[in-house]
């Protein structure tokens, strides 16, 4: 059995800001959009299909946790939900916020423009009222 | 208590070719990649959290049938899962098998370029593969 091991791109671009059963919660460092990345705690697993049943339950219960309080957080006009996973490998779920107006909507965040960090304060704001919504 | 009635656009893009429990199960008309989307029947939802405990349950079950027939029909490298919805905001979630070298590899699909239209008998011939894997 393959010990879990975060990816290392995962890493570089985006923070842990809870610990939930089953997932790692990640703030993406890219401001334009407020964007959480959601990582099961499993070593070579891809596919949420390759999730045993009890941990795709969990992954939709932590998904929908941090969905409605993204929604409530930020008031988005729509949370985008994807697992997609064509450069990282490594399963994990993206739940972002969306606006009217906002870098590339109603297009797809992924692989549009250049990332734009946060400063740490504002990081730090960001990851502060997400955790308020979550708890 | 709205009635369920499909959006236009969804009508107009692709082709039930299974009714599940909760979903219908519709073909693309984009012959670009094989995929599928899943349409709750069920009125006045956006986002997956708004659906019941139960429906949600439900949905995940059908996604994770949906993804393992679909890869095991086409043997994709990568099968993209999305509940996005930016456009058409009745709730649908996107399965969609990915290869390398496909339009717009490793990018998303959503947005990119212009659809590109099966034949009759390659969407017919698409239609069987996946219910063959399904079923």
């Amino acid at each position: 059995m393959t010990t879990f091991r975060l990816d290392e791109r995962l890493a570089r671009d985006s923070q842990s800001i809870l610990e939930l059963p089953l997932c790692d919660v990640r703030l993406s460092r890219d401001s334009r959009w407020p964007w959480l990345i959601l990582v099961p705690r499993r070593a070579d697993v891809s596919e949420i299909f390759e999730l045993s049943e009890d941990d795709q339950l969990q992954l939709l219960r932590e998904q929908t946790m941090v969905s409605v309080a993204l929604k409530g957080a930020t008031d988005a006009a729509k949370i985008n939900v994807a697992a997609i996973g064509n450069i990282v490998r490594q399963l994990h779920v993206h739940v972002v916020a969306r606006f009217e107006g906002d870098p590339n909507w109603p297009g797809p965040i992924w692989g549009f423009g250049a990332p734009e960090p946060y400063t740490d304060e504002a990081f730090s704001a960001m990851t502060q009222t997400i955790l308020d919504a979550l708890t």
